[in-house]
């Protein structure tokens, strides 16, 4: 069983719902990318060919509302589509599967989709890393912030007499290179199981779109802000450490399952798996020429943190552990930034099963 | 919008997981049912012409098991039935949509699916007095006690100045012929939105299952037992409004928002429909010869009746006066079933979509 580490549900301060302003910062930047490959790329005619209806998954969604807006975005497209083929009598019913974790908050994303939506929804609860819908059942997949989520932290990374033990450090960042290696193959060994399972999933034409936090070719993985923080959410644990607030022991045999790939890891992990044709990849930056103020405050990137990872630190330390690590964060991290490149890259990939 | 009331979620004392023996019965004999009209009216061939997998519907699932223990079972009859006519290499995936108010409790739903299933899961949040799916878009609908539920009190009954005014009562047995009346009415036009719907989202070929509490042609709402303890628990109310417990306004405000038809009312409305072919049509007794202790206690009824109807009295009365309801309930229920014939009935329906 792959684990499972679900955003925080419901709407409090530290829910997802509230905090997801990276994500939907990245899915608005996206939808231009989206839009054009939906324009340019997908077959209309030949994708409908046995079906009436046309059958979206957003895996990985959460609880929304993010994923309301790429699903509504992607309908959109697909219609325009369409229309401007002149076949607008031809536009079919729409169902959307949104996808998560069994563990996600399925009752709040249910409750809270829009009213007035162009599309019948369905919840689909298990791993992406994994089947999830019968075959040649799926016409367009979206997963937007979630394939960077690797399956589990690697064994080797909790073994003392490996050069990959991570000791002192909770993340691959200013790691030995095993460390970062050990990583790197458990989210190939993720994505392939991933490209396994879509492959067999989307209809022969159809496309699949992801967006996940990306590094350019050939830089070191330290270059990336989310790293740098990620980073120094460690040393806040060390620090705790030295005081005596958190057994070194418990930090040891704890590392964030996830990993941030590039272009080029991509490309060769499509290309092993064969099924896919890749119709566009690019790294963009949501949030061009750090503008925005969120990349320079150590409060935010503390919220932004908290939404997405509280599930899994939760497992793992007690709740007055997390409440101090990210008390102690902000400070620290706003230091931190004054010093620091805050761009952001994600990747951007669009695939045609072949 | 239609009215929601969901079962008790969750696994607590009052949970419709713990309390739903009377609806496991019903299910259990309706299998036999299931599995002989899978055998002889089901045309797998024709149905899978357009689609590799086949695509189940429960309307009504609530949070299981009851919803598990159906489902498989349909998709055994499916098999046997392809494997009967050599076609086991045919057997395609199953896709099976589980769906209920989007106020039912899905994540208890989606934690407690068997982990080895047969079958891909769904979980589909919405009123079936209204579209669910898209159109010819799923090959077999079942619905097991759900149909009852009807979409809103009828006005007339709340209404002072109308006959059907249903003044000291919460439901329509014993009430004058005039709240039965609109009680049908409301019902026949739940069913024609519900068979509406289902005739666009069914293939052609594809078959719905109905079972719901159903009374014998002819006879008086009066004889069923379930009707007589739903009448039973109105003048328990009653009982507290004479001692004050609670104001006659709130208990003449309150309905039941359910219906137990005849088969010769289900027929009429099929027919009116007219896009379904009524391939089989019976009343079975799911715990004949009254063998079965439950319904013969006060406690068991108590139990059976706040799992699934608590939903409906929180809405309209403080928590305390629930309570006080359901604990008055037990003994005069016991009083009453000494007396009472207690023969319940089911109506079970196999449709075809021509």
């Amino acid at each position: 069983m792959p684990e499972s580490h679900p955003m925080i549900g419901g709407d409090g301060t530290y829910s997802y719902t509230k905090n997801s302003y990276l994500q939907r910062e990245g899915i608005k930047y996206a939808k231009g990318l989206i839009d054009e490959t939906i324009a340019h790329k997908l077959d209309i005619k030949d994708l409908l060919s046995n079906s009436r209806s046309f059958k979206i998954a957003d895996l990985g969604c959460s609880v929304g509302p993010n994923t309301f807006i790429c699903m509504e975005s992607v309908i959109q497209a697909v219609k325009h589509k369409f229309q401007s083929h002149g076949l607008t009598e031809q536009i079919p019913d729409f169902q959307v599967f949104f996808s998560d974790h069994t563990f996600n908050d399925f009752n709040t994303l249910f409750r809270s989709l829009p009213p007035e939506r162009p599309y019948f929804a369905a919840g689909v609860p298990g791993s992406f890393h994994g089947r999830l819908f019968p075959e040649s059942s799926v016409h367009f997949v979206h997963s937007s912030h979630a394939l960077h989520w690797i399956s589990q932290v690697p064994k080797e990374i909790l073994d003392k007499s490996s050069p990959a033990w991570n000791k002192g450090r909770i993340y691959y960042t200013g790691a030995p290179d095993e460390v970062g290696k050990a990583y790197a193959i458990q989210f190939a060994k993720d994505v392939e199981i991933f490209l396994d399972a879509r492959a067999k999933e989307l209809v022969v034409g159809g496309m699949m779109v992801l967006i996940l936090p990306g590094i350019r070719n050939g830089i070191s993985h330290s270059c990336a802000v989310v790293n740098v923080m990620l980073d120094l959410l460690g040393s806040c644990l060390m620090d705790m450490c030295k005081e005596g607030l958190v057994s070194e022991a418990q930090v040891d045999s704890f590392n964030l399952p996830m990993y941030v790939p590039s272009p080029k890891e991509m490309i060769e992990l499509v290309e092993r798996n064969g099924s896919f044709k890749i119709e566009r990849m690019e790294l963009f930056d949501p949030v061009p020429g750090n503008e925005a103020q969120i990349l320079r405050s150590g409060h935010a990137w503390k919220m932004h943190f908290r939404a997405g990872l509280e599930g899994v630190f939760s497992k793992h330390f007690a709740s007055e552990t997390i409440d101090e690590l990210f008390d102690r964060f902000p400070n620290k991290a706003a230091e931190k930034l004054k010093a620091t490149s805050t761009e952001t890259t994600l990747l951007f990939i669009a695939l045609k099963r072949k």
